[in-house]
C-alpha cells in the first residue's frame, strides 16, 4: 500500500565507501551490518519494515551538519529517526538512504526558570523535560502516551499532543524555538526565548514537518507552573451517544478541562483484561474528565461537569480519592495501546479529528465499517477536541487483513474529513495516510505546502516518500510564475 | 532612509489603462485620482509618504483573486492595506503599485460558539470581533492599542499583541485558520476550526509575513470566556530600576498576569497632560498590573503581588474600586501614543523585546542615547514580557532630527539585539526596521527566509521593498540547490 521512492541500486552498490565516509565524521557512531541496522528497520507503525543503507547517529550539531553536507554533495536520501514512536511511520527507512537517528543527543542544555523555559537537544525524551523541572514546581504539557520513550526531536516533527492538548496545546503552541540544519549544513535558529523577532516566522512550519524541512538539533520548550489542584472524574455512561453529548455540553459550557477522555465498551473490556482499571463493569463508554488550577476554580468546575453529566444520563460518576486512584484510572487509558495486543498481534492506531457535536453519529458509522470490513475497532477519542483514536486490529500474516485494515483506517479518515473535521490531530501523515491528502487538501493547497518544501530541500533528499502523495519536482512547481518564458526577478525592473 | 524599489516609470504611464482593467474587476472601487489617492498615501508610520498608483478596494475574495491574477499577468506590484494603522510602514504605498485595501471586506461571517471561534473578514476591526461575542460572554484576546481602528487582516500580517498578550498571547497563539490569496490567483484555506490537519503547517509564516506572501480574505479566530474577575493594580516607584526588579519578581513567583505594563516618568507626565489619569504624581515610575481569573485565585495572586512590590519598595500599590476607576488607569496607558503630540509634533514609537532582568539596564542606556542624540524619549513598556515601546518625539520640519531620531530608534534596536533580545515584539519590521535585520539574522537565516518568499512570490510582486533589506532574485537563492549546473528534481532517480 505505501509507495516509497524506488531504491537507487547504484547508491546501494556504494554502501561501503558512504559508511567510511560518515565514519569519517561521526567516528563512534555508524552502523552498516544487517544485524545492527535491524533495531531501526522500522517504527511504530510495525507493519512496514525496511533495512536503511546506513545509519548514523551523531552526537553533536558539527555532525549533523557534515552529514547533511555529505549527504547533499552525493546526492543521497536521509531518513531523520528519534524514538521511532511514530504511528504514521515517519521514520520508516529507505533501501539506499542513510538514517540519521538523534538518540545521542540527549542533553538538556538549560534549565531557564527567568524565562519559563527550558533548552534541550532533540534526543532528550518528552518524559524527562518535566522530570527535570518538577522539583521547581514546573512540567511540560505535551504528554502523548509514548513519552518515557518518544523524543522532543520526534515530538517536533511530528506536532505531538497528548491527553491534556485539549488545555495546554499540542507540541507548536509549547515550542518557542528550535536550531535547525538544513540539507546543505546551515544551521539556521528559528525563534527563541522571546514573542516575535521580524521577518518570516519559520516556527510552525517545522513543526510537524515531519523530518523533510531539516533536522532539529536544539529546541526551546515553554514549560509551565504545575496547577495546585488537579481533580480526576470517572464517568460511566449507558451508550456512547449519551458519552458524546456530555463532550458537547462541558465545552459548551465554557469549561475546558485538561483532558477529556473517551473509551468505548470493547476499548474498556481490553483494557480491564490487560491492567484491570476497575472502570464500572457495566458502562457502555466511559469518560475521564480531568480539571486543574486554583482549588476554588477546580471545585466549581467539578461541580458544574457532573452536574452536565448528570443531565446527558451519566450512569456513575467517581471522583479519584488519592493520587493512587487517579493513577489507576490513567493507567487504562494509557494502556489502551497495549491492551489491543491481548486481542490482536497487529494494530492500527488512527488518528483523525472531527466537530466534537459530530462524535455520536461517527461512532455509528465506525459500527457499520466494523461489520462491513470484519475487523474489530476500538474506540479511544481525545473527546475534549475531537481527535478520534479508533484502534482497528487484525493479523498481518493472515492473508488479505492488512489490506483490510487499511481499507478500514482510509474510511474512517475520509469520514472525518466529510464531516469538516481533518486528517490527523497528532500523529502525523508519514507514509500511512499520504494517499488520503487529497481528501484534504486542494492541489493548489498541495502544491503550495510542495513549493515550501522546494525553498528548503529543492532535491527531496529529507525524507522522502513521506507526506506527500506525490512530490513534484521543483523546478516544475515554480513554473507557474513563469512568464512569457522568462523566470522574473525580485526586485530587477521589469519589461 | 528608507529604500523602496525604484518605481517603473513605464508602469507609471499605464496608469489609465490598469485602473480600467481594474474597474472591469471591481466596478464600485478604483480610485486613480490624486485627491482619493491621498487617503492612502501613509500609514502610522506618518513620516513617510507615497501616493500610490492606483487603489482598488475589492469586496469579495473572488475580487481579491481577480486583482492579483491581474497583477501577475501584467507584472505590476501590490501593496495591501488595512487599517493602515502600521507603525513600521507596512502599508507604505509604492508609485507604481496597486494599493490593494481590504476595508470594504467588513463582514464577520459566523459565529460558532461550539468550537469557540468566529471566523471574520480581513477588514472587521479588532474591537469589532469583541463586540460581536461579548453578549456570551466571550472576547478576543489580541487588544493592539489601534483596536478601535486596526483590522485582523493587519493584525494577522503584523501578527499584533497588545496589552493582554503576557498572558494570552500574539494574533499567531489565537489564529485558527485563513484564506489566503496567492499572487496566481489561487485561494489557499489554511488551518481552520480544529487542531492538526497533516501536510506542513503553514498558518505560522502567514502569520506576521507583513503582506508578502498573500492576501488574507477571511480569518478563524479563537474566541475566549471571559474571566469571572478583573483586578487591576496601579503601583508606583521611586525609580525605574525597583520597577524593573518588580517585574522579574512576579514572574518568577509564577504569578502570569493578564497585564503588567510600565511607563516611566516622562511618559506619566505626558499622559497625564493629555488626559489625567491621576497617576502618583511623585511617581519615577509606575507599573499598571491586571490579574484575571476565578475569584480566589485572583485574591491569592493580589495579594502574592502586592507582597513582592512591597519588597521592591513601590511606594504606593493602589487597587482600582470599580470599572470606572480601572478604566481611567488604563485610558493613561492607552493614550500614552497619542500624549505625545503634546511634546512634539512627530514621534517614533519603537518595537523591541529584552530579557525582563536587563529592564533597569536598558532605560539607563535608553537615557545616555537620549542625552547623545539630544531628543526626548518616553519609555512605555509591556514589561511582562519584555516588550518595549520607547517613543522618540521630534518635529519632521527642523532639519536633521528624523535623521537623528531614525539613527535613536536604530541604536535602541541594536542594544535589544545586543541584550539577547529581538528586533520587533509586535509592530513589524516594515520599512522602518528592514536595515536592522542583519543585526538579527544571520545570512543564512534571511536567505531562508526569502527562499519562503520566493515560494510564494516568486517575482516578488507583493509588498516589495519591505522586510527584508536587499531581497534576492529567487532563481539566485535557489543556486544553491544546483549540483553539477543541474537542477536536481525531487523524487526522480539520481545519475
Amino acid at each position: 500500500m505505501i509507495d516509497l521512492p524506488a531504491p537507487d541500486r547504484q547508491v546501494i552498490a556504494r554502501r561501503d565507501q558512504i559508511a567510511a565516509a560518515l565514519k569519517a565524521i561521526v567516528p563512534d557512531g555508524v552502523a552498516s551490518d544487517p544485524a545492527s541496522l535491524r533495531a531501526f528497520d522500522r517504527d511504530a507503525l510495525t507493519a512496514y519494515a525496511q533495512l536503511p543503507l546506513v545509519c548514523v547517529l551523531p552526537a553533536t550539531a558539527e555532525q549533523v551538519s557534515a552529514v547533511l553536507k555529505f549527504a547533499q554533495r552525493e546526492g543521497l536520501r536521509v531518513v531523520p529517526r528519534g524514538a521511532g514512536t511514530s504511528l504514521s511511520g515517519g521514520a520508516l527507512p529507505l533501501a539506499d538512504g542513510i538514517l540519521l537517528g538523534l538518540s545521542r543527543m540527549n542533553r538538556i542544555l538549560e534549565l531557564d526558570y527567568d524565562n519559563r523555559c527550558v533548552v534541550v537537544q532533540p534526543g532528550v525524551t518528552n518524559a524527562a523535560v518535566t522530570r527535570a523541572v518538577q522539583a521547581r514546581g514546573y512540567y511540560y504539557a505535551p504528554d502523548p502516551s509514548s513519552q518515557i520513550a518518544c523524543t522532543i526531536g520526534g515530538n517536533v516533527a511530528e506536532n505531538s499532543g497528548g491527553i491534556h492538548c485539549l488545555k495546554y496545546g499540542l507540541t507548536t503552541h509549547n515550542l518557542m524555538g528550535v536550531e535547525l540544519v538544513l540539507i546543505n549544513g546551515e544551521r539556521l535558529r528559528i525563534g527563541g526565548k522571546f514573542a516575535g523577532a521580524g521577518g518570516l516566522d519559520l516556527l510552525g512550519i517545522i513543526c510537524g514537518s515531519e523530518g523533510l524541512l531539516g533536522i532539529v538539533t536544539e529546541a526551546t520548550l515553554r514549560i509551565l507552573p504545575r496547577p495546585p489542584v488537579t481533580r480526576t472524574l470517572l464517568i460511566a455512561f449507558s451508550g456512547a451517544s449519551a458519552a458524546g453529548r456530555c463532550v458537547a455540553g462541558i465545552i459548551a459550557a465554557g469549561i475546558i478541562p485538561a483532558a477529556l477522555e473517551f473509551m468505548d465498551r470493547r476499548c474498556i473490556d481490553a483494557v480491564e483484561r490487560f491492567c484491570a482499571p476497575g472502570y464500572p463493569p457495566d458502562a457502555e463508554a466511559i469518560l475521564i474528565a480531568e480539571l486543574d488550577g486554583m482549588p476554588a476554580e477546580v471545585a466549581d468546575q467539578c461541580r458544574d461537569l457532573s452536574g452536565i453529566a448528570g443531565q446527558c444520563g451519566a450512569t456513575a460518576i467517581r471522583g479519584c480519592a488519592d493520587e493512587a486512584e487517579r493513577a489507576r484510572v490513567w493507567s487504562g487509558r494509557k494502556a489502551a495501546f497495549g491492551a489491543m495486543g491481548r486481542l490482536k498481534p497487529d494494530m492500527l492506531c488512527m488518528d483523525g479529528t472531527i466537530p466534537r457535536a459530530a462524535l455520536p453519529q461517527m461512532l455509528e458509522k465506525i459500527s457499520a465499517l466494523s461489520d462491513h470490513y470484519g475487523l474489530i475497532c476500538c474506540n479511544v477519542f481525545h473527546a475534549g477536541d475531537g481527535n478520534l483514536h479508533p484502534l482497528i486490529v487484525f493479523d498481518c500474516m493472515k492473508e488479505g487483513e492488512l489490506e483490510r485494515a487499511e481499507a478500514f483506517g482510509a474510511d474512517i479518515l475520509k469520514l472525518c474529513v466529510e464531516m469538516g473535521g481533518v486528517l490527523t490531530g497528532e500523529h502525523g501523515v508519514g507514509v500511512e495516510k499520504k494517499a488520503l491528502m487529497g481528501e484534504m487538501f486542494s492541489d493548489a493547497d498541495l502544491n503550495q505546502q510542495q513549493r515550501l518544501k522546494c525553498a528548503f530541500d529543492a532535491a527531496s533528499q529529507l525524507n522522502p516518500g513521506k507526506v506527500f502523495p506525490v512530490l513534484h519536482a521543483c523546478v516544475e512547481l515554480g513554473r507557474m510564475h513563469v512568464r512569457d518564458g522568462r523566470v522574473p526577478f525580485g526586485n530587477l525592473p521589469r519589461m
